[in-house]
């Protein structure tokens, strides 16, 4: 870490006046420069999602008090990170973090989350990048006893230096303080939604759907997120932006197109 | 291959009624028995979002003559693979197909893409799937010359299987029949967008955004799929939806947490 502090990026997808991004704000606070680009609205299950067939709007804005500069943006999580690393900032953070998020972004709902989408864009811009979540979907759900936690995370990371085109996805186990058994690195878990679909009809007589689901998770490995935050850790899954599945490549090249 | 016709799902994100859709369901129509579950309007871009916090409407639709089945989904395209396997289709199908898309999901293009999301989605329900598009972004687009390599691709993929887990990310050349020098498997190449924004005021005085940028790609490696689309070839990349970066696990968990 440099002598001068770091500029850090902080955005989530629940929305700038969420709980958990105030919560998130107060850490990076004690860390650094602070600069809050983040959705004006909740954007959960946002996936990597950008917008580019409407226009963009983005403000400043006191939420709360505190040295934080924020702005809030009418796009999605990854459209923050590109509007503050290429817009809205005048150097390149040395940061960013996203979160904390409401509820698991674990095993596969990585794939769904706007919260990690953030991370990721800004990993794939050449910008060190977590992604915080807690295990618990309420909005009055306690994020004191984990700051601590958020913040020695945050400062081994700027001291070690995140590889490069990495993201980490953090998440924490609804848990007090006490019960928390330590930090875990870990691999995603093969788990996996099934969907259900909850069908209505509406006052005009159209059928419409909700989505439900349950999660099921079917991989035992110790080394797994699902594992470490059953068992009482913190998770920290290390995120690639290289899709390709390298172990099927030789496979793939015997087909003999 | 069964002897019995496989069932196919088909979807894109570039809607329905989009050329590249058509040309998609005519070839599946000669290998299968087709059920095209599509957005009705364009979704590009849209990654792996799906709609948790609003309704989604799905109704029967013939935007064309054939022997598919079509319905019309008001979702993502991510929500029509879910909605299409776990409601409307009576059995799991026997394969995803997604695109033709109007333009490339190579290299990171692929995290951006409606398109891929699909074909990721039915991978992680553990349908074999295949995105397809094509490096032209016209909606006047010939797909008629690259028919015949669909039709290829898909039967070697029925006969051969697609590893478990994974998605075929499959692009075209903007070439003529005679200019395609044949199928290469390749990696994601390591590319991103810089983006740029084009800062402009409404007639109240508002100002607003529109996204644009400059594709860059720093990735010479002849295994990438920039170099085989670049060099005439057809690329296909296997696509997993486990994001871990195992390469840096053994790093992380020297940071003494």
């Amino acid at each position: 870490m440099d002598k001068k502090r770091p500029l850090i990026l902080v955005t989530n997808d629940d929305g700038i006046t969420a709980p958990g991004i105030r919560s998130l704000i107060e850490v990076m606070n004690e860390i650094g420069d602070v600069v809050v680009i983040a959705p004006d609205s909740p954007q959960s299950a946002m996936g990597h999602a950008i917008t580019i067939n409407s226009t963009l709007h983005c403000q400043k804005v006191n939420v709360d008090s505190g040295p934080q500069k924020e702005y809030s943006c009418s796009g999605t999580p990854a459209d923050c990170i590109k509007l503050g690393i290429n817009e809205i900032l005048k150097k390149k953070p040395d940061l960013c973090v996203s979160g904390v998020n409401h509820g698991s972004n674990a095993s596969i709902n990585v794939i769904y989350s706007g919260t990690m989408s953030a991370a990721i864009e800004a990993s794939i811009e050449g910008v060190p990048a977590i992604g915080f979540s807690l295990l618990d979907y309420s909005w009055k759900a306690d994020f004191n006893h984990i700051k601590n936690y958020i913040k020695e995370i945050t400062l081994k990371s700027l001291k070690n230096g995140i590889p490069n085109g990495t993201a980490l996805n953090v998440n924490f186990p609804k848990l007090n303080e006490k019960e928390i058994k330590g930090i875990k690195v870990c691999n995603q878990a093969k788990a996996h939604w099934v969907e259900k679909f909850d069908k209505r009809t509406n006052p005009q007589g159209r059928e419409y759907y909700w989505l439900t689901g349950e999660f099921i998770n079917n991989d035992n490995s110790k080394e797994s997120d699902e594992w470490a935050l059953k068992n009482g850790y913190i998770s920290i899954v290390p995120i690639t932006y290289d899709l390709t599945n390298y172990s099927v490549l030789k496979n793939l090249q015997t087909w003999n197109f």
